[in-house]
């Protein structure tokens, strides 16, 4: 039993009888076992209850009721998704026995699909930060180097594919945790629009930064997955009307004569020149394709800010009012962001807002002109895991823990939907990312032209040694 | 030619040729020409560039070519909606000669569905507040007692509707404006779901609260209109992706069965019992329709403050950047909500949307048991046109400018879509408007429950004598 086959042909030969889910769930569980405890990404495991779902979807499937596109696919979920009856500490030593009474929609939705929980996977505390550790489970190590961080938030996750572990994965994006993980660790992460994989509503329950995503091996698997987990939910006001079954559509398209326009640096954003080499030498595949890659940006004015004024605003609002004994538990750089938040106004959050349409609408105006925007998924490779975050790029120092993240988090301030595919490795063997960005909210268009390249780049393919 | 007609039966006999747009325009030009001095509806005309559109309506007609539904329809547009070429004064003597170069989303939409525009509607000062009174162009007055308020914001639409000056007329809605001068004017206005209507992406552009909506005489009418100015646009980021089209099928329903919550008092806030009765009365037609009338509320804690902060925070956002000489030519309540905005912290908006939230899922909540709230349009009747707003009812002071607005803007903080429609008239002949709120975005049965009860009441054949 190879638990690298993809999902698509995993569930495939569920449904054709080929392959029983407890077989496969077996395989997986066998691979956590061994290999889980170099790496760290599965941080609670649901085994029992695996294999007693696993036994219930097989039977199932011999009276002929599939549950859905998922029938007896394994699943883990971030440690930031609720889950009924199951430990989800959010990275965090306040909910480290926290057993949620309600899965989150995503979780739901999985499970209505027919996949199978495993377990759930780690992120940093509360998802703050592109690098997976926390007090309550440790680091999450990057299997093509285990001296090196994952990245994140949802780096347990993007390990727990890698090596095997699960052939799916959600995941969730505020500034960039499905796409740098996936990059730093060869998978696939797809930020979707906001309220395509509606959240119940909590707290800002209108605000388009954070969103849910899936996350796999190759781009088919993450369309497969999104299929299941796209649609409307009465529960979020957010959420899109269309049904998440278009995205199990055949992902083939003739590229030829397509444009898109390629990264220049942001608008002063420093890049490792390692992630420049790799990723500009993708360029020519897209011409393969058939692709027109002309080099053309949006103007980034003031999107730095926006974004850092909002997090900031995000995160008061979540701790703010937390007892001071709580608050003394946060890790120092979430309690920054508190700090930051309390001393906002709230005209800077008009202005931020301001800033955020603004850029929202430069953005759009670029993807009239071009269907795509293509730059690198982070700005550095993998770094060493004991770093909490990276301090300077090629002579650049960095101001904030955030600051190398920006190649990430300036998409989410568009909004428009991006995917992390892998694009080859550094010299030293470290995975590298390509982030390409579509129409805002084609989801679509963006998968397709992702699984044209990953056809034809093939980096997907090299599965780390553990 | 009976400028009473339905928009409906206007637009049926321009398509089959038994009436020309340009009959049809001279018939509205003449009555506002000959009515319009006494109530001020209609602040900016544009008669001759109609009868130029008008000639080539017909031209269009006669050769086959409908360029939509609303071919050869008259039609005015709110003074807050830009108009290309056209004088748009936001009734403000800071715009007093303002004339823009581009056409708001839905006036473009009109045009392109073959409305062709007679003016500008009045409105408030840049739309504050429910009474039509400004610098610019004075009052605008009620045609049932032109010495009372026609209400507002979208005063100078009700009226212009009321009197026959136009059949359909665009509006808009943050805290009532699309409703309570419906109610005041024995007219129709529908507060769409956000993004129904979208508008260009301006300051806020993901915020719920501002909507743009349809007006007219009838249901049937404001469906009609619905259908040609509803559906997505790429230039807004919470555009939603059904078509308007949707809007355009019979609007004809069994209502056998169908739950409805009766409002209460909305948690204490006082109603003028003149109110309280023409439409406690109306329980009685819904019975009637066969359907099940229960007294039901969501909780309302909380939601007065949510909305007063986010109205202020809005105001700050849009005029707090004017330089002080600009700002001195502010009316008096809006400087004060500019002052209140500035003094918020980025706390109070986090925590007002908190309660936003809180307040969108008991309200869903109650909708899941019923399917409509049915609650006053207005607290109050239509008052003097002297007096800027209410100070008192039935004994209960008023604290602000907005303060007897509520029954309006609570719904706003909803955001479920809600119409106004004519439910009777108090012992001195002034109209009472009832308000239907619907499923979130569901304006669809919101429109067919309306349906059915205007027929059945028939309050809005009730015309003004001028």
């Amino acid at each position: 039993m190879d638990c690298f086959m993809t999902a698509v042909d995993m569930a495939r030969l569920i449904r054709e009888g080929g392959l029983s889910a407890r077989e496969l769930v077996t395989a997986h569980l066998d691979r956590i076992e061994r290999l889980n405890p170099r790496v760290n990404a599965i941080v609670t495991l649901t085994a029992e209850q695996a294999m007693r779902e696993a036994a219930a979807a097989d039977e199932d499937q011999v009276h002929g009721r599939l549950r859905g596109p998922l029938h007896g696919l394994p699943v883990a979920h971030k440690d930031l998704a609720e889950t009924a009856g199951v430990r989800t500490t959010f990275g965090s030593p306040l909910f480290r026995d926290n057993i949620p009474v309600q899965d989150e929609i995503v979780v739901e939705r999985l499970k209505r699909a027919g996949a199978i929980t495993l377990g759930k996977t780690n992120t940093p505390e509360f998802g703050a930060g592109s690098q997976t550790f926390n007090p309550v489970f440790g680091a999450t190590l990057n299997p093509y180097d285990v001296s090196r961080t994952c990245g994140g938030s949802s780096g347990g996750a993007a390990v727990a594919l890698a090596c095997g572990f699960t052939p799916i994965a959600d995941g969730s994006d505020m500034g960039g945790s499905l796409r740098n993980p996936a990059a730093f660790c060869n998978v696939v992460g797809l930020r979707t629009a906001p309220g395509r994989v509606p959240n119940r509503a909590f707290g800002l329950a209108w605000s388009p930064l954070a969103v849910t995503g899936p996350m796999a091996r190759t781009v088919a698997d993450v369309a497969m997955m999104l299929s299941a987990i796209a649609g409307p939910d009465a529960r979020s006001p957010i959420s899109l009307d269309h049904p998440g079954e278009v995205f199990a559509e055949p992902l083939g398209r003739d590229l030829k004569g397509v444009r898109i326009a390629w990264f220049r640096d942001l608008g002063g954003v420093p890049f490792d020149r390692r992630i420049r080499a790799v990723v500009d030498a993708q360029r020519r595949v897209f011409e393969d394709l058939g692709c027109i890659v002309e080099v053309a940006e949006p103007g980034f004015e003031g999107v730095n800010e926006t974004f850092l004024t909002l997090r900031a605003w995000t995160f008061e609002a979540a701790f703010g009012d937390l007892p001071p004994a709580a608050k003394a538990q946060l890790k120092d750089t979430i309690r920054h962001e508190i700090d930051r938040g309390a001393s906002l106004a709230a005209r800077d959050i008009s202005r931020a807002e301001f800033a955020h349409t603004a850029f929202w609408q430069r953005f759009q105006q670029l993807l009239e002109r071009y269907e795509y925007f293509i730059l690198p998924v982070t700005q550095v490779p993998p770094f060493d895991v004991q770093q909490p975050y990276i301090s300077e790029i090629d002579g650049v120092p960095m101001t904030s823990y955030t600051d190398w993240m920006r190649s990430c988090y300036y998409i989410s301030v568009a909004g428009n939907p991006a995917i992390s595919v892998p694009c080859g490795f550094t010299a030293e063997g470290l995975p590298v990312g390509l982030q390409i960005v579509g129409r805002w909210r084609d989801e679509w268009s963006v998968l397709q032209l992702a699984h044209a390249y990953e056809s034809a780049a093939g980096y997907w393919r090299r599965r780390p040694e553990l």
